[in-house]
């Protein structure tokens, strides 16, 4: 699977252009810096632009354009999953939860801005998301189908809250194969089929597509995560731009933990080719999506 | 204006049905306490039916009352309402803010379950609010309108949050009229708003009808925050079940406060009349919602 003439540490090049319009559309979707009061728009402004790889706006940009050449939509719901990602990020680093200082490298926002304009940033982000959704130019049966799919993905039943719960309660605790793989799909998997869906949503693509692409990114968001936890062991921290071991420190469930780093490995590529498989129908079309996937199983940090 | 044959201190009675009512769609609009994860879903619902009066979902009930005998549809929104009053009062009650052990006479979240399932239940309601407002029975093009009305009075320009953080960042400073009038109408007024213009959208409402109705919502928040201010002074512990006198205590931006308790009353009352006066055009038709909006300003606790 690995490609031969790619870096597979990197976002594929050619992707450079979308995270660059990504930019530029999260930069005009937000309140200014300026905008009263200052101190959360520059916390929200802060978080957001610490240096991501838009994974998610860049995978539903590349999801729509399977079925429609103009993109220009699809950056409504691609800024949202972002908007939506940056929360959880700036909510799991604060004390109460992970205790993170650093997070891409840099300074976590409630070590920056203090606990409180942290904890309210991140709500703001999360309510900023559905605000974007609402507001994308396509008809309102898009709009909210887009809207619909990315709350229950971000929620409690099956989606990235309810991850985030059994992951805390794991913390120290013996887990077994079954308890791992519902925190693996629900933490981070659902956003990262939500990214896929909503993008399909938005370019008019048929339910059944619609529901053969959440397989895909439900098993590429999994497989995604196991890398994740291999990272975590394999990878120092000035790669990773985080504290590196974390998870073992935390006693948290990992795939390392209860299969071994080699076996990890193992199904991290298992995962990503029963992934990649439920592509096979959309052709080259796919191939920019197909990219990505193998980039979140073989990129290192 | 205070009506000679109710008791203003409490809920015009014949509203107790629509409370009912509201509680039942609460109830199944939420996830059970025994789905997965169990801890969160007891977190959400034990700050959800901690004892609320309803005042935005009753609100938005009877703006649709307004326009259409059949509200049945308007509980979806009113339920969003509630749910994201509520998410604002757990993280607003969390150590990093107000640091509150008490709401309405039981413990807060946080002290019940812990800060991280208190961030997380937090968010969870707030996720939970755009999904229910994603499968309202109404048309695409309704359900798009009351979410974008919803997320924007939620939101950090002119919405919830940044009342928030204009309050916070208040504590103990001189504050001028000005200023206050922005937290207020931010902080409380802006969900009382979306209150009542969800509810005018819900029931298909005209543009024109929905802007008077704004008009409305933000001017009689507003006053029901002023007579907050009023209450923390005047009332006890006992009667609020939150520690009163606490604004004072965290030297809190008030009314009573800036102009003293007397004029705050007189301000309360005037704006509760203008506010009044917008509804003079739906003639019989808006009597409980005129109902509600002096309960709002004549309430004791």
């Amino acid at each position: 699977m690995r490609r031969q003439t790619d870096d597979p540490m990197k976002l594929p090049e050619f992707f450079e252009e979308d995270r660059f319009a990504v930019d530029a559309q999260l930069d005009r979707l937000m309140p200014t810096e300026s905008a009263q009061p200052p101190s959360i728009h520059q916390a929200m402004r802060y978080s957001v632009f610490a240096g991501g790889k838009r994974i998610r706006p860049i995978l539903c940009l590349e999801t729509a354009r399977i079925f429609d050449s103009d993109v220009s939509a699809a950056f409504y719901p691609g800024c949202a999953l972002e908007f939506i990602h940056t929360y959880s990020l700036i909510h799991d680093d604060l004390p109460a939860l992970d205790n993170d200082d650093l997070r891409r490298g840099k300074p976590t926002c409630h070590k920056r801005f203090g606990e409180a304009i942290a904890i309210l940033a991140g709500d703001a982000l999360l309510t900023l998301a559905f605000e974007t959704l609402a507001c994308a130019p396509v008809s309102a049966d898009r709009r909210v189908a887009m809207s619909g799919e990315i709350a229950s993905a971000a929620g409690t039943v099956n989606g990235m809250v309810g991850g985030q719960v059994a992951d805390l309660e794991a913390e120290g605790k013996q887990v077994g194969p079954e308890a791992l793989e519902y925190i693996h799909r629900s933490k981070t998997a659902a956003l990262i089929w939500a990214s896929v869906t909503s993008g399909a949503l938005c370019a008019g693509a048929s339910t059944h597509d619609v529901n053969r692409l959440r397989r895909f990114g439900e098993t590429i968001g999994w497989a995604f995560q196991v890398t994740d936890d291999i990272l975590d062991v394999e990878e120092s921290s000035a790669a990773l731009g985080k504290t590196a071991g974390k998870d073992i420190a935390q006693q948290k469930a990992t795939y390392p933990a209860v299969f071994g780093l080699e076996r990890s490995h193992q199904i991290a590529k298992e995962l990503a080719t029963k992934a990649i498989d439920e592509l096979q129908v959309f052709g080259m079309r796919a191939d920019r999506v197909r990219t990505i996937a193998e980039f979140l199983v073989l990129r290192r940090a």
